[in-house]
């Protein structure tokens, strides 16, 4: 299949647009693969092209007149990453009435007028397209409209804000809400104004939009019953302990005999539920319908080079159902070769029972040293007449593990029960406790 | 935009094959709504059109003969829900060489076949879609080759076997491995022969598809190191415990210098991993890439209707990746009514302060019984000078659990501080513990 060119252009500049423009560019072959395609960016409208920026874009690419992107004939697609609602609204309306595609990732844009750029859209025979208007890189807006069409989603439930998440996981170690927001703050998860977060307000805007998508009604921001995570007590979060539950600053939305309901409040979630394990900044998503039971998506729901991995995957999705389509190509492109399964890096767990005196450990621990198998953490108990040793190592290649495993089997002194298991963790191995 | 008739026919009319047929029938309007097409199965393909079934099919939809599909011209697209690799690998490869788009649900035949199935899909200039072919509803295919073109997808870390994990979950509640398995068979969660379940075999499989879609390259059964959970012994899972962790069945593939490495064995996993937390039959998959981190999906990995759901939706996904495309209609097609707040339906907790003496707890009961707010958990605890009241309610509507709560507040031997906070539990409330 030919490669067809295409220009395109970007509304903003900022640190997502510039991050759109490089993946674009970076990633040109993959999207060519995928779509037939060659995306180049050819205009991004800015406030002042004249000033200096860290990854200098080529010279007349940035223009201040919004006009040089509208009235080119030539541009096929344009990405509106500018964010806030005045002139931007007003730029994406135009550009889908006049027959432009238009992707965004303006959440208070498409809550407050979605049902008027949709409108727009279907006016202009043009697709809108906005995964990244909600939690960044988890392609939930999608999934609702391509994969789940047949599925009646009745219920979506969500932690859509990842600074509140942050915070009262702050709190359920023992931080007061002033230090944990302030803790937020210094990381950069939280706004020097942290309203919009902690008051829900954010997470509202949010709600907005997946109930809107799930349900193909207009919800409007007022509809929406909020409460912030201002109101969350310390006696709250060790209550919630207790019950063997977590606080979390939950969004649902719920179609109750043809109406729907959305709210915003913090609530107490059964630490077995698939919501209560999102931790730090993270954000999910769970989807209820007939079908599908409940399917729950968990990922970064904020950041620059998350939020523009959104935008670049609506980009390609706008092209890739247009004529030449999707996955025309052979998905296998490439012939990579095997990684041997002894060369598998990995943290592993190793138990080895031994007889109980002096030297034993040394051995053991000699024989992890010959294979360059490093110890994260070791605990020993006792047992009748023996002890166990349970070992937790640093990543090491499976084969090096099984290596040392065989040599300590050989031991006299250590049992033949010896066992190793790869150890899967998000945290350092070294932090993991023992209870 | 008019409405264009799509016959499309099965190859097979087993429990899927009949959901599929079921769901396009009760769907049509919202496919229809999606893509603008009307999808119409005419012809399904069974050992036996004369045996009874539970759903009859329409007279001469039933066919013995792969010829009356193969050789129908109208035929725009075939799902093949039959499993199985032969005959059925030989009736995919020949409709689409000949220029019919297929989508298939087995797991099997991909493994094995895949990179033979995606040439033919080239050669006839169609697609070929497999969603259902991996964890049944959950989308994970579809994101790969969509959402995730450009973010280098490096590293799939998955629980694709619902089977195991309910398995190793009962172990962890102190049953053998025996009689887990025992349970998992009078569940209808493994087979009479649970051979390819609890030997790693299924999950192999399923890993080998992922691993060829994540990183673009032929990835052979026998490339994967695969151990079993018949390997796990009730000392791994107690001291998974210890470590804070439990035992998984994992299949992880990783893409390291250039070259491809998968495995399928059992796992420490990590307590605050995502992939600690799924629970029972479910599966998981977590996406590791550059700009996206990581993304985890968690759903039914199993059943027939969720199984017939990937089908439906990959046969919209081939639909409206054609001509007309998807989303060129309007998303908010319906024009729903508000749902007020105070009715939105759930349990909740409440905290109460009151004075510890006679009689107190008999009114606060009253309050919630004069709103019809029944009480699922109470635990009451003495703090200095006064007792604190823990009530967790059954489902109720969040106004009637408001007015108890208004009413509590204002009788005189109760606290100001009372409280009231939704419950989001996927367990019945009255099951929740306290410790």
């Amino acid at each position: 299949m030919s490669s067809v060119d295409v220009p395109v252009a970007l509304l903003g500049y900022g640190t997502v647009g510039s991050a759109v423009h490089r993946m674009l560019d970076e990633s040109a072959e993959e999207i060519e693969r995928a779509t037939g395609h060659r995306l180049r960016v050819v205009r991004a409208l800015v406030r002042d092209p004249a000033r200096e920026r860290e990854h200098a874009p080529s010279p007349g690419l940035l223009t201040d007149d919004f006009a040089a992107i509208r009235d080119d004939p030539d541009i096929a697609l344009v990405a509106e990453v500018m964010g806030g609602l005045e002139p931007t609204g007003g730029y994406v309306l135009n550009l889908l009435r006049a027959g432009t595609p238009v992707v965004t990732a303006n959440k208070q844009l498409l809550a407050r007028s979605g049902p008027e750029l949709f409108a727009a859209a279907a006016e202009g025979g043009v697709q809108i397209r906005f995964e990244a208007s909600v939690c960044a890189a988890i392609p939930v807006v999608k999934l609702l409209r391509e994969s789940l069409v047949v599925t009646n989603v009745h219920r979506v439930l969500g932690i859509v804000n990842g600074t509140t998440n942050f915070i009262l996981g702050e709190m359920e170690a023992g931080r007061t809400y002033a230090d944990s927001l302030a803790e937020a703050q210094r990381l950069g998860y939280a706004e020097a104004d942290p309203t919009e977060d902690v008051t829900g307000l954010d997470a509202a805007a949010k709600m907005a939009i997946l109930a809107t998508v799930a349900f193909g009604t207009r919800v409007p921001l007022d509809w929406i019953e909020v409460a912030g995570i201002d109101t969350v007590r310390d006696e709250h979060v060790a209550a919630a302990r207790a019950l063997e539950m977590r606080v979390k600053l939950v969004g649902e939305a719920m179609l109750v005999d043809g109406r729907v309901g959305v709210r915003v409040c913090p609530a107490f979630v059964d630490a077995r539920h698939p919501l209560a394990a999102v931790e730090g900044a993270f954000n999910a998503v769970m989807l209820q319908g007939d079908a599908i039971r409940e399917l729950t998506l968990e990922g970064p729901g904020a950041g620059g080079l998350e939020t523009a991995s959104a935008v670049v995957a609506d980009m390609v999705a706008v092209l890739g159902t247009g004529g030449a389509g999707f996955l025309n190509q052979d998905p296998v492109w490439r012939s990579l070769e095997r990684l041997p399964a002894g060369e598998l890096p990995s943290p592993h767990y190793l138990r080895v029972e031994v007889e109980d005196r002096a030297g034993v450990l040394a051995r053991i621990a000699q024989e992890l040293a010959n294979e360059g198998v490093s110890v994260a953490r070791l605990v020993q108990q006792q047992a009748d007449g023996h002890a166990v040793l349970h070992v937790v190592t640093h990543e090491a290649p499976a084969g090096r593990v099984q290596a040392a495993l065989a040599a300590i089997r050989a031991l006299p002194e250590a049992g033949r029960r010896a066992a190793a298991l790869p150890v899967v963790s998000s945290r350092g191995v070294a932090e993991l406790g023992w209870t």
